[in-house]
């Protein structure tokens, strides 16, 4: 192998292949990275097992080959370079080591034979979905802090896709997730013609696709299903990952069709406002909302060992008083993803969840469950 | 106690005193902060029982009086009103609780008597010295890095202040550190009239001190010694601290006052050699560095389990050819102390310290220990 590359197109990717990375103990090579030359590009390849992440680049390649090396000392070689001028580097292999040239400098690396790397599933690319790469990117990041990782219930570990009725001319296509004490739901309308479909996508294949969006000059993604696979095509990324296996909660019957309460709040007022009682919270983070939708007032309390704290807010609105808790964490993360300055929310007194969104969007919703203080 | 202060006045010192009282577990008073309305101001105090912040800020009082309160809280609070417009806080004390109101908020935070706050020692404010804070800072800068906590020689863990000569033409005051690897020494000239002192003053300390000169609009600091604690006063912050006891080592005799080799360098290419060669380093950090005066070249090698680098710098000087190693952080953190675009090292072959300076300056040198390798 033996190719001419610019400094700043390797550099702009190490950082995303040492998060797919992570750092692997037991099975050393899956600290490496893989090179290959393949479609007149070189070709980087990461795999943690469960998330694969595949890169070409544009280079000049003067020989074919491939090997793999330590992606960590790359990245960290890499990144000293910032004050270089010289911008192309010489990648050579050698045996089964990589030497590096440029200005001054002369770098070894020592490498495996990209045999010793691990097969990476190759996915079907037929019947895709197609989403535009904007909208697809907001509307992850706003159900994203709903979701947590857990041992004891894989199913929820992820975010649930679900495609359904493809001929109606309805927001077909949603996005969920919940950690059982919120939970969010984003509707798109998307063209997948298909028949009705359902996966559960690992909180950290979502997590590093959002940050893939930044790095691809395409408009939209492809996403293709395989089995028990997930590809994700940018382009010249292709992000695939397996498919959480298990039957997502039945949550429908969990969102409110009604309330007995109902407010509009400007929504950066708010958020100031439980930032500020958070500081006076308890251990359990709880935070008291005594909403009097007639006196147009809502109030915020929060008291713990150390002090406490008390505000109001304007708010409008029709429906009964109320007194509800919560764990203000999950409010904060409710009112971060919401668009537009005014929320909504509706109550059904202090013990059923209550439903939080935009007054200017209805494609997304957030359920808090109440704490159900003595 | 009654008072109005603006938001920022007291959210730019909460920080620091933070930083003075790091956490105190044994005794948790040490993580108050005590106020008090004294000299038509409010002043904040924090203390380790080592080291002492004095602040006093511009208020509007409207009665007498202090009290002593968690400093945490009151700092995580302040720092939660960035997105509040009334700039006015007002502070009431409250049997021993602090009452703090501003547009629609009303906090309590539960204080102490002010009586339960450890009894701050006086210093005698006679017989200054006065430095100028912008040489003082850069000064300290310089010499900071090579000093480190040591537990088994305490009189090394601090930075070294010695007045030498006081009638004499010559830069008399000398700033010293080590940690036995490497030591920096800075001369300063400055008119200190009393009789030669010398004393060691806490490395903690003057990181902290360090922080201070951009907080005060004074120019100039005064240093004000009584028994076994100093004073730095920069007019409305006071610093006080213990000095560290014992004596400082015999250093001077590890000057280097010859050399065998002498090469003038260019310090932001060896800067970015040394960083690069890093990445190939062993376990040990050891930098290898291959000087050949003659024919105006130094080679850098490292070589580790992963790999290696080689590079080459052009440089000036005379001498005999030497071999040397280092650990390639000391030689960074003495780069980065120099002034100028140049650097000057001293050899005296590969056994004995090396003497890294500016070619532009004499005041500040920089000694390193080379490795001792097979």
């Amino acid at each position: 192998m033996k190719l001419v590359i610019l400094q700043e197109n390797l550099k702009k990717y190490l950082n995303l292949t040492e998060r797919i990375i992570g750092r692997n103990l037991t099975l050393p090579i899956l600290n490496n990275i893989l090179l290959t030359i393949e479609k007149n590009s070189l070709k980087l390849s990461v795999t943690d097992l469960e998330i694969t992440l595949e890169i070409w680049l544009p280079v000049k390649i003067e020989e074919n080959g491939s090997l793999t090396i330590p992606n960590k000392l790359l990245n960290n070689f890499i990144n000293q370079l910032s004050n270089i001028k010289d911008q192309k580097l010489i990648l050579e292999s050698k045996d089964d080591n990589l030497n590096i040239t440029l200005e001054n400098y002369s770098i070894t690396i020592n490498g495996m034979n990209a045999k010793d790397f691990p097969i990476i599933p190759k996915i079907k690319t037929n019947s895709a979905l197609e989403l535009d790469n904007s909208m697809f990117k907001l509307s992850l990041s706003q159900i994203l802090n709903s979701a947590a990782f857990s041992e004891i219930r894989p199913e929820i570990s992820g975010v649930f896709f679900n495609f359904t009725n493809s001929n109606e001319k309805i927001k077909n296509f949603k996005l969920v997730t919940t950690d059982t004490f919120r939970l969010a739901e984003k509707k798109i309308e998307c063209s997948f013609k298909e028949k009705p479909a359902s996966f559960i996508i690992p909180i950290k294949t979502i997590t590093e696709l959002v940050r893939l969006f930044d790095l691809t000059e395409k408009q939209t993604t492809k996403i293709y299903l395989d089995n028990n696979q997930v590809l994700f095509d940018l382009g010249n990324i292709h992000l695939s990952s397996r498919l959480i296996e298990g039957e997502y909660p039945n949550y429908e019957p969990i969102i409110p069709k009604k309330n007995q309460t109902k407010i509009i709040i400007d929504k950066n007022n708010l958020i100031n406002s439980v930032k500020i009682a958070s500081v006076f919270s308890s251990k359990i983070n709880d935070i008291k909302f005594k909403i009097n939708p007639n006196k147009e007032k809502m109030e915020i309390f929060t008291k713990s060992e150390y002090g406490e704290n008390k505000s109001e807010i304007n708010i409008k609105g029709q429906g009964e008083e109320v007194e509800i808790s919560f764990n203000h964490k999950y409010i904060l993360d409710g009112l971060s993803n919401i668009l537009g300055n005014e929320a909504v929310m509706e109550f059904q007194g202090s013990q059923n969840p209550a439903l939080l969104k935009s007054n200017s969007d209805d494609d997304y919703i957030y359920i808090a469950m109440p704490l159900r203080l003595n």
